[in-house]
């Protein structure tokens, strides 16, 4: 074993990893904001429960501070542009759904949209958040889930192994979908 | 979009997925403990830190709970049996180190000890915890990071998508390694 830094160490821990979506809903906006995450989990059988990590100046940490509410929502390899722009724009001046031509639709239980294009979208109450570092542990628990009629592979943030299919490498973000 | 179970929805949303142990010092029989996780994610930057979900009734909750220490290792392709056997067995009554063969190695700061089969060890001082449901999420901050000079391929939990080399299917565990 040799000593590494930890962010050499993440090249191996850290990838690759499914990305998520989390739709928050923004009430002064009126409209649902979804962000780009690498940091998830499932968190309890039963109840069913998940749980995210979020930036503590990411915007959406904002919004879930004053909502409680989140979907998770798994996206599909067809959208990695618009995973992309997700992950790297703020939804404070930027209607985040209009730009990327991604399509809400009600959910049954929360306030924030799913998202049409989504291979899985879970509605999520938080039941408690945490403090860890510069980032807050939001723990949901899944009220009711839904999956896509259309069968498509699911967004995956590669690193350099190989078997994986790189579709999209921009702006420190690599991804992709498991070849085959 | 369709209303599914939430265990229908996991099929796509918690497989393919990274599995790691986490290994805790156990006082009283004083031997180190593996458990195999399947639940764990980032969760700070700065500090570098994870999180891993750990069932209430394991008994490497207890030793979390009492020594707030852990390694948290990613195993290669080849020890699918021996995580296999760290999932399936309570280090209660058996020394899982010395049935499986997984050799130790002396952490730098923790009593924990690193597995030297292991592609990645990070050492982890657990700075809190947090309920959930049935499971309770550890966070650790990361006092430091190990890697083997061999490379390997990780061992993943894969569910029936294309692409991933079935290594081991036993007691509900699916593990393999990614192709290519």
């Amino acid at each position: 074993m040799k000593e590494v830094s930890y962010s050499k160490a993440l090249s191996y821990f850290g990838k690759p990893s499914r990305v998520v979506l989390a739709i928050c809903y923004d009430r002064k906006n009126e409209r649902s904001n979804p962000i780009a995450l690498g940091w998830k989990m499932q968190t309890s059988i039963q109840p069913p429960m998940v749980a995210i990590s979020v930036g503590k100046t990411r915007y959406s940490h904002k919004l879930l501070m004053e909502t409680g509410e989140f979907v998770l929502a798994v996206p599909g390899g067809d959208n990695a542009k618009e995973v992309l722009f997700c992950g790297t724009n703020s939804g404070r001046n930027i209607d985040k759904l209009r730009e990327t031509n991604l399509t809400p639709l009600k959910a049954k239980f929360i306030k924030p949209d799913l998202i049409k294009e989504c291979v899985v979208n879970l509605e999520c109450k938080v039941s408690g958040y945490f403090d860890t570092g510069d980032h807050t542990i939001f723990a949901g628990e899944v009220l009711t889930s839904w999956i896509s009629e259309e069968e498509k592979k699911v967004l995956i943030s590669v690193g350099s192994e190989e078997g994986y299919q790189l579709l999209l490498e921009e702006k420190g973000y690599r991804l992709g979908v498991i070849r085959g």
